[in-house]
């Protein structure tokens, strides 16, 4: 409907703060942190049926197709999909959703939410935004302010205008914005009644913010208008041109724009909600047990309190005995345990880690890619064993290797595998070879994932030695 | 030399008390809990040289080859290795081994030590076995006493007879054995200046074991010298018969012989000694830094005190952060919190994981074999992926699968491969396909060893799929 609010998710991130589970390379929406769908899928169905359009997510260039198959298993199809060539925190990400929707619908409404946020109830949080929706079509820029349940310093606060009320179930006037206070100012606006948290969710038109920039950023407004109007579509994803986004400036929404607006309005929400900014919230958002203890599969906690305990793999048993106040998360190739209470301290072992060279900083032994996923399960000096998975009709690029030559063992599905200017199809148990500089290609022609054991051999086996020729995907 | 003291190594045990990196199907004698060697090898090393013999190994059928194969890396031959049926405590075990020396060497002196003890000061120890030696000769069964650090339950103790010296440096008379005391008596026992730790280290010359056994158990006497009798030698092992093993009670040492005899003497020890009988012993040996802690390879300490910090792979990262009295041990497969204090309860982790049927309570991913090892890499819903390494000259059964076909990919050395009536040597890079039902055979004909990736294809996959026409090492 042409009236709909057009969510805009924010799907950056670097992933430090929920590490090991969150990475770099795949940070913390993408991951399962409570129930069954990452953030970013719930993200995306809280701001689904009536009254919002398909959504726009603004992401980064590594997490295009992640973001793709995660929407895709929702079966929710997005509207664009925008690449930031560098992420610019908020305010760049915003403008330039806000471009790219003008140019289709100039008077669209837009509701903007990163897409690493837990609420549990979406009903009441959809009823809130569509109850702010008249301010956000009479030029306000809406703002979504959380009733605070704790003296919370990692938040910037919200303070009411004089007579507004914090529980109000329609949009607030706003005295100020105010940045992360220290443990005592907190204390006093917990207190003190008339303060919500900043959210950092925001509902406006795209003429509203529009204005806003014109008004408060022109040079960013120029700048992101050249990277929009030099986007380039590819493959479905609109990506910004590099060449502008350089200028752009690296700066949040909240000091570009809102704490200088005044037309600006609060929309209190007080029916729970997180931003699971470190290992405590999530175990405070996954419902300890009587003693105070969050347990996955195959984690056991044995005369434990208040403890989050979390095996990340099936073959991976986690037991913790009488310890109090841990987080520990296992991963097969990483191990964090931190005092609850510090576990905002994560950062500082992916600063260790990532000094130390050790690639479990920012990576991980699972590489998503557009045609599917792979993962190293053996190196050894001359050689490497992976698994591959490849979807149903996907296909990795024409490719040859300098340096090694590779074996590979279907073990499930079927593939339709190209050597040189032979093209067959293999099976189940069977297995063919892949001399060193021949051009090959595998892919599923089925209807099921294919998987495949591929064993290297050579002198060197980085996955920088690869030669395309021709790629679905637009990979150089 | 024929005087030379016959050094007896008891080498079963089952591993609970330091899991995860001891479990039952390698225990922690075999595991490099302290410097470069295992405890095995270092307690081998610690009975050699002048004026003592080669070791006899008393040992569990599963473990021969891990105990031939850490022996050979210390270069040091063993007399003999003598396969217990079955785990029967101390007491059957020594019994065995005396009548195992008896026969070639009726008047010989045997130092029974166990083999998971860790004393730092070898040449010390030495010293002390020596200079108990002229006693031993005169036929008293001397036993070692170590100068007590800490009011322990865990062991047994030795009250010294009147007048006698606990910094002695020859053996001391014995007033009696004491069995493990509560608090209060350790307590007492540590005050009082003459009582030491009973280490279950003993020296004593056959004659005067055998009479001993004559005296205070002559049942256990006549079914073991039945299952001596009838023992097989096998590749080498010395096995005893398990007919009359059946009927042998499962009785230490101290309990059947040493409380009750009268030719007993002590040797105090000082010089440092420890049982490793939990984390926090492997803590304390291991040297805490000055904030007490002890990190491996590939463990970081932030802002941490008092913590044993164990990664046991390469490419695995353990990291703690603010948290204090830890012991972690971190492996791919298994993760083990426990409050340092509380180690001792590490087996209500492994009770708790056998109730559940996870193989990691008692089996790691490695699986040692009498040719080589493997581990599992990988494992699907209708393959499984293995790395498969065998030594020099090793060759593994001639067999066949009902229901599996695998095929060999060879990543390091040359392997000679027998597929039905076709023998070829097949090199690095090389692949071979085993049709289901096909005998077959894979040997390691060269110098070094060989390292091959099986990917096995089949509805079962189970290690018991295995029909084996001819074995090198006599398995079924």
């Amino acid at each position: 409907m042409p009236d709909d609010i057009t969510p805009v998710l924010l799907c950056g991130g670097n992933g430090t703060r929920l590490w090991p589970l969150s990475r770099k390379s795949y940070p913390k929406q993408f991951a399962q942190l409570i129930g069954s769908e990452s953030l970013f899928q719930a993200s995306a169905r809280r701001f689904a049926g009536q009254g919002f359009a398909a959504p726009l997510v603004i992401t980064g260039d590594p997490f295009r197709f992640v973001v793709t198959e995660q929407l895709a298993a929702t079966e929710l199809a997005p509207r664009a999909v925008v690449i930031e060539p560098e992420g610019r925190n908020t305010a760049p990400a915003v403008l330039a959703a806000a471009l790219v929707l003008a140019a289709h619908d100039p008077q669209a409404v837009m509701l903007v939410a990163p897409s690493d946020h837990v609420v549990p109830d979406a009903a009441a949080f959809r009823a809130a935004v569509l109850a702010a929706l008249p301010r956000a079509r009479a030029g306000d820029l809406v703002t979504f302010g959380i009733a605070p349940v704790r003296a919370e310093t990692g938040y910037g606060w919200l303070e009411l205008a004089p007579g507004a009320r914090a529980d109000a179930t329609e949009p607030q006037p706003l005295a100020r914005f105010v940045e992360k206070p220290d443990a005592g100012r907190a204390a006093a606006m917990l207190a003190a009644g008339n303060f919500l948290w900043n959210a950092g969710i925001f509902l406006f038109s795209v003429p509203a913010i529009l204005m806003a920039f014109r008004l408060h950023a022109p040079d960013m407004l120029a700048a992101v208008q050249r990277s929009v109007q030099g986007a380039v579509a590819d493959l479905g994803f609109t990506r910004l041109l590099p060449e502008a986004w350089a200028g752009v400036p690296d700066i949040s929404i909240d000091y570009a724009i809102m704490e200088k607006a005044s037309n600006l309005v609060v929309m209190p929400y007080g029916a729970g909600w997180s931003d699971l900014g470190g290992w405590q919230a999530v175990w405070q958002e996954s419902g300890p047990d009587s003693a105070g203890n969050v347990c996955s599969a195959h984690a056991t906690a044995i005369d434990c309190h208040d403890t989050l305990l979390r095996s990340e793999a099936e073959g991976l048993e986690l037991v913790a005995i009488g310890v109090e106040d841990i987080v520990a998360i296992a991963m097969p190739d990483a191990v964090l345990i931190v005092r609850k209470s510090d576990s905002q301290r994560v950062k500082e072992a992916v600063a260790v880690l990532k000094a130390r060279g050790a690639a479990q900083a920012t990576s991980f032994a699972v590489d998503h890619r557009p045609w599917g996923w792979f993962e190293s399960l053996a190196v050894g000096e001359r050689f490497q064993v992976k698994r591959i998975v490849v979807k149903p009709g996907a296909a990795l690029s024409l490719q040859s290797h300098m340096h090694r030559s590779e074996h590979w063992i279907v073990v499930a599905g079927t593939a339709k595998i190209t050597i040189d200017d032979q093209v067959r199809l293999i099976s189940e148990n069977q297995s063919v070879y892949i001399p060193l500089g021949a051009h090959h290609r595998m892919e599923n022609p089925g209807k099921l994932p294919m998987v495949l054991i591929e064993v290297q051999t050579g002198a060197y086996l980085g996955e920088d030695d690869i030669i395309r020729y021709q790629d679905d995907y637009a990979r150089k």
